[in-house]
């Protein structure tokens, strides 16, 4: 299975009030996390849609549980990986660590899709292409 | 039981390439919701950090299920309410309704949290004050 | 001359450590404005693009001073306009109020864009439609 | 002069519809690089406060100058300066550069803040310290 760990260190601005991250700023790292995954597979978002023709990969529904919080300055390694993979849905998983500690897990439910050809303003859902299948499932 | 209704507009700066809401956007309008239905209930974060001695109330585990996209322009709903209450944390709910459908539904388990006596650079749950549980559920 | 006044409420997130707005956030509020002041003038950002066939009103050149801080639960009216207009560049100005009070002060040189016939993938800058001229300077 | 640089790599949900970098995004990379300036010279964020005695380092004076648009999967180069120093306020530069090409150029006015000791709850501009004010200007 393909996984990529990167680390990221907290900023001032991704915290709030109260000194800890503020919870939407996760969601825009584990969105990152999902793209740099594809673009380390070999399949970044500008292949996605120069070279298969796709608009993206929505989310269906997400999911995050948050036991350890952080404050800027610390650092967070962000583990991702492609746990399923249906027609055109697949699931990511994020796994978040304050050294050895799980900080956060993160589900998403994703889809990939392309535009409508019956109308382009509308997006559809498309199916996975082969090659991107065997490279994150290693199957 | 107390609910918070709130009429947001689709900005161009929360859309993403594919033209449509880039999805942490809709976890900060989520956080806004809901401290703005504390603050209708009389409870603004000013008052929970000055009068009641907190110091926020942190994410512990949220859901969003995505249903229906939305883009600049566009007009939702976001309904906002508290389910159930427990010593310190507590179940809030949104559902966002674009004109009669339901967009998006998302969930969120939050706690109440103040200082640590023992260390105040650390979080520690607080107990749900009477008043609040009595406003939110109407019991 | 047209001008357009909302009223925004800082929310938590928003706000930083320092207990005050996090500055970038207030460039999302402006770039808000000018969208809301187009919509207003009877040029949304959909109709940008679908009746114009433009691409959007990219940022040339900003500028904000800041005079007062503001934080979560204060309210902010932005009062924005547009200064003047050449070929396809235009000046906006935005003044941010708290009471009685000019809290910011914002510039924006913005330029239409639309797809380059050469190239789709390049922007290229549009000449200003004459009935916009006509509604943001009244003359 | 202390001079610091980071590669950036421009994310998806960086940009907007228009495909390109929603400008609002830049100033917080440009709050991101002023913090790892100042960590990379030995003063944290967290040093700030805690040794410090600071609050922060709010802005007071922000510009940005745009020439050459980004959009996802590029990597921007972030190269950051303090120009001068006064009394407890300061002058930093940001050249961005794709490639060889200046992409952007930003100025901040910043200034060092602590707790007003009249009211707490009030900032108040405090002096540089002398072991910073050597370690970016060198002198």
């Amino acid at each position: 299975m393909f996984v990529n760990r990167r680390d990221v260190q907290i900023q001032w601005g991704d915290c709030d009030p109260a000194n800890i991250v503020y919870y939407p700023r996760y969601f825009s790292m584990f969105d990152d996390s999902t793209s740099v995954l594809f673009e380390k597979a070999g399949f970044s978002k500008q292949d996605l849609v120069h070279k298969y023709g796709l608009v993206g990969i929505p989310m269906v529904d997400t999911r995050a549980k948050f036991y350890i919080p952080s404050t800027h300055g610390d650092w967070i390694t962000i583990e991702t990986k492609i746990e399923s993979i249906k027609r055109s849905s697949f699931e990511v998983k994020h796994n978040v660590y304050k050294t050895a500690d799980l900080a956060i897990e993160a589900f998403e439910t994703r889809v990939l899709v392309g535009r409508d050809p019956a109308n382009p303003e509308k997006l559809k859902s498309a199916p996975f292409p082969a090659e991107m299948v065997t490279k994150f499932t290693g199957s």
